[in-house]
């Protein structure tokens, strides 16, 4: 069992987990505010006080709105690995490369531990650290990289560990989720939302890695790792973000019984020769509004992980901020003081297996389709055959009014459960129409 | 780091884990068939394999699906804490007390490893076993005692260590959801979905555990030990189940803008002298719509835990089952195995608190209130003038027809948020009036 537990009532007096922290951010400063408001509880909980002994950052001056100047100062955030008196190092500095793992590595090269926040270091670099990490041995830990203050990572490393998980999918970047309630709430358009999303701080002045998936396909490539035990591969993650979906689709899917979300989704197949792949998919999705995850609004993150005996369990809450963030990386930390010694990702990588990516050849679903047409006699019809022509069987077909002044026309239609592969085919059959004046937007429909 | 983390892609050649089996009912065996099924998995997990190596239950020779002739056979259970070929005890026997205790206090005693699904137990004498087990020291684990497969304990425990819990609730008993939403889907009354559901085996022979909101008030007592560091006090949770509630309260409640949800509720108010009372209530409660627990239908269990930093999460799947219980028990014995150490409660048993139970006193709400009365005039201003003289102060009100030939009518109203001992002191106001004809039916209202 933990420290001390034979002294009735007396607060431990184990030696304080020594911590170094890199990079003063809001996350930063919301981790020096947790431990300053819960030092109690915090040390209670972990068998020890956690006690922050230096930290680092690019301005020292500057305010932000905590006292910092009890900690000693560094210059150089990579020679916080060197520090005698530091046990763990917090990185909250950000970037897949250049400082930040720098500073991972020597951390784990000096056996300390490393609790990261860094989504972008451990889906580029997670293997080469948990490897690291297991040859020194020294903890390595990064709930924070995934879902804000929601504990998934935990939660499929042990949670869920009895099972062989069948699939996780979910809501995974909260910016994206916030543009899409909110279209789904006022009506509005996506570059209309993503301005005052803007303007309010939600989202950033490039939000191409939100938007565009990029952030998502981070944190779900970090959960495929867990969940099923394979290497991982951020680089083969199918990723679509939301700019293409539009004010119409929103009303149209909810017209079917559906809302629009931006799906992280993977899983592993399996071959007729028994060939493991793992698909690995963020795109905006058709959610049935029974699902619980179409009950997911604003910036909130939800994981839903299917093992095959526990069913299907879901974790919500959210997926950034500062306070959500800094709980999740003291979460780690407390994990640290306490002595949990377990595998980063769950087995330890040496028998994590190198997969494959799945492609969509195999698979089959439900698929919403949304053309942007010109207005002219025989376009419907070209659609249709192309489907025809594909295999595609059409379940329903929405011809909406026109929308711009120069006669574009919306059609949708949702197509009966077939291969995607004869999607693509239809597509590919349209690619050279000059009908089409726009990319059209395939969604896949998640079933309830 | 785990065992063996050394030698590339080669299992872990680590001893196993040696587990003695009481109890094997539906759980007890779908454990067997858990360890069969994923044993590749869970031994790669936990860094060595999970082993049983003896059994008991009452009845040898039952047939139950899954081989025990390669298991030793203890007739008495008790006993299995003796064995020198053991290293944890599972106990699926169930019982606050009787062999299942005697044997947990027989198991940490031997400074065995204990893991257990009885909430009954842990709820009655938790205190006591972890004090034993952080003595010995020996693990002492539970996860399964609480909503089934959702790893909530763990959640709680780890998870949302860094915080402050402020408030825990949810939906923690599947039979009375079940029965809930099963209503509302219907428009059935109360006693034939009962008689339905024990039809079907979702529900027992005797429901009163389950519909009673003991079992919620047994799951709701241990999550809130763990969140607030407090004493298990199961005896001074205030336990209302949902035998009162009719389909008119559903209907009534639906057109409100609500569902009716089993609430299991903790928290801890701070009076003005400072002292810390702990808030402990599983009661009906009127839940928007647009609470992720409206959308918890059929037998699913739902924790919602509120941090003071990671703000609120949700944890959600199956409640209870062979398949989920068992990856709860499996996900305790992997984190026995791998070394997993901290206190049972999160906090030494010594550091926990005895607090007096908060009452209602202090607190206010919104309210849903339906009397039963029988059909005269002048009864709609007894009970108004109750509610003034009370200072109850009406939102709104509700007369229904006649449900029965005996001229019983309901009336429901919402009272504006205000003190709960107004509401109190209305009803002892009528509890006199002939008009009443049963026990009228308060429920909280849950703000989103």
């Amino acid at each position: 069992m933990a420290q001390d537990h034979s002294s009735p009532a007396q607060p431990s007096t184990s030696p304080p987990l020594r911590i170094a922290l890199a990079g003063l951010g809001t996350v930063g400063a919301g981790m020096i505010r947790l431990l300053e408001t819960n030092a109690d509880i915090v040390r209670a909980r972990a068998g020890r006080p956690l006690e922050i002994v230096a930290v680092s950052a690019r301005d020292r001056s500057k305010n932000r709105g905590v006292d910092i100047s009890r900690f000693a100062w560094e210059d150089d955030m990579t020679a916080m690995a060197a520090r005698g008196d530091v046990d763990v190092v917090v990185e909250l500095v950000g970037g897949s490369d250049g400082p930040a793992l720098t500073l991972a590595r020597n951390t784990i090269a000096a056996g300390k531990g490393l609790v990261t926040a860094n989504k972008a270091m451990i889906a580029h670099h997670g293997m080469e650290l948990a490897r690291l990490a297991e040859a020194a041995p020294a903890p390595l830990k990064f709930e924070a990289a995934v879902a804000g203050g929601i504990p998934v990572v935990k939660g499929l490393r042990e949670g869920t560990a009895a099972n062989a998980i069948e699939r996780i999918y979910g809501i995974l970047n909260g910016t994206s989720n916030y543009i899409l309630s909110t279209m789904e709430a006022t009506g509005a358009d996506f570059s209309a939302v993503l301005a005052e999303a803007q303007a309010k701080g939600y989202a950033e002045a490039d939000p191409t890695f939100d938007v565009g998936g990029i952030d998502a396909a981070h944190k779900l490539s970090i959960l495929a790792g867990i969940a099923f035990g394979t290497c991982i591969d951020f680089g083969n993650v199918e990723c679509e973000g939301i700019t293409g979906v539009r004010a119409a689709d929103i009303a149209q899917a909810d017209a079917l019984g559906y809302v629009i979300r931006l799906i992280g989704m993977a899983d592993v197949e399996t071959g007729g020769d028994g060939t493991q792949r793992l698909l690995q998919r963020v795109k905006p999705c058709l959610v049935p509004k029974g699902h619980p995850l179409a009950h997911v609004t604003g910036a909130t993150n939800a994981v839903v992980a299917e093992g095959n005996f526990s069913g299907r369990l879901l974790f919500q809450g959210a997926g950034a901020g500062d306070g959500p963030t800094a709980s999740a990386v003291v979460a780690d930390l407390i994990d640290i003081a306490r002595g949990e010694t377990s595998a980063p990702f769950s087995i330890p990588v040496a028998e994590m297996v190198a997969m494959e990516p799945a492609g969509s050849g195999a698979r089959t679903g439900r698929t919403y389709l949304r053309f942007t047409v010109t207005d002219r006699p025989g376009v419907l019809a070209e659609i249709t055959a192309a489907m025809r022509d594909a295999g595609v069987s059409i379940e329903s077909l929405i011809q909406q009014g026109r929308v711009s002044e120069g006669g574009e026309v919306l059609v949708a239609m949702v197509a009966h459960e077939g291969p995607e592969k004869n999607i693509a085919r239809a597509l590919a059959l349209l690619e050279a129409s000059p009908s089409l004046t726009a990319t059209p937007l395939v969604m896949q429909i998640i079933s309830g």
